[in-house]
């Protein structure tokens, strides 16, 4: 039997996402919790990268992680070998989380022992940017066989994160990507973007993301 | 000076887009032009093997491509260097298209000369997949690197597609992407699905692919 539950979240009812996800940053504020909300496109290593960063933290901080999808539990899976605790979040087709869906998902989680939450969000370099999920701060992955031209055709998505994780470094000598190019995109969309070349399969910068949260998360719960 | 327009798409005022999409269908097959609506996650390589495809056909058929982008140039201007007709389309943040849209984008191209017309979609696997775009067939494809669980966690996009093309295999040493897994999960939700691994960057494979399009271009014209 899996350690893990699968909750189908429900569409919201709010009409106004931004009033409620700030509803929602003021409760996590007086918890002490600090919400992280992840996201990619399909397959740029955000389980994988997750794994990696909660072995590095979970002796110091109290971790919690969501896993959203529209179907399926692999990534619910995956967390749980780390040993933190972990929900699956099913949407029902939406290709998205607001900030509602996402109260839904903390409470399933439970967060009286979390320090950090973790959101990873739907796949999807899109929808979700148009969503405040009333996290504390958004970190995305770019993943080098995407290519270094996505913050053009995606800048929503590049303007709204704090942190860029550019991942599968490893593999830079078969693609084409130029990473000075990318950075230079990303610059012009958020020039105070914290941007950390890693990767996952091998845990390479990993430790600077770790880092990056360590901060956050002290510096939100003083 | 390019040679391509960009079209400001408009979001569609019909409310039964699948009533919509039958009757493009209609009219593309008065036309006799074979519509295409070619979709993936961003960076999978849609621009790449389209450029590949559009090389092994543009000397038998009249080809026109549409390429949805919420913002940026780059794959049309990429499409134009193949030297057949092209058009940018801009969705407005819309994160996909439906067949009104579609309409648009074609009366934008101009089909007269065109006997296959080809959507390259917005680079999404969750909304794409929820809406009709009116095409007669719907191509998509899966990256390597993406991995092979993708049919799970996206079902609809791979149960609604007829063609799937697995890209990058020149990097299948460089991830652990099990080949036998993600055909036998596509199977389960779609048993016919014509499943074409190729590599865009070499054009491995895409000879199949094109055939493929040559004798539906066929069918659709007869």
């Amino acid at each position: 039997m899996e350690g893990y539950r699968i909750l189908e979240i429900k569409e919201s009812v709010f009409a106004d996402n931004d009033r409620d996800a700030e509803l929602l940053r003021q409760e996590l504020k007086e918890k002490k919790v600090f919400l992280l909300n992840l996201m990619s496109s399909p397959g740029a290593g955000k389980t994988s990268t997750l794994k990696k960063t909660i072995a590095l933290l979970k002796d110091e901080i109290g971790i919690g992680v969501m896993e959203a999808d529209i179907d399926s539990d692999v990534d619910a899976a995956a967390i749980e070998k780390t040993g933190v605790k972990v929900i699956q979040l099913h949407t029902g087709g939406m290709c998205h989380l607001d900030a509602d869906m996402t109260r839904q998902g903390l409470r399933g989680l439970g967060t009286d022992d979390v320090e950090l939450a973790i959101l990873e969000n739907v796949g999807n370099l899109v929808c979700p940017a148009e969503f405040d999920t009333g996290s504390v701060k958004n970190a995305m992955i770019l993943s080098v066989p995407e290519g270094h031209d996505k913050p053009l055709k995606y800048p929503l998505m590049f303007s709204i994160c704090d942190v860029l994780l550019i991942n599968k470094i490893d593999v830079l000598p078969y693609f084409d990507f130029d990473m000075d190019k990318c950075v230079e995109y990303v610059r012009r969309l958020k020039p105070e973007m914290k941007i950390i070349p890693i990767c996952a399969k091998t845990g390479e910068g990993v430790e600077e993301f770790a880092q990056w949260l360590r901060d956050e998360v002290a510096a939100w719960r003083k």
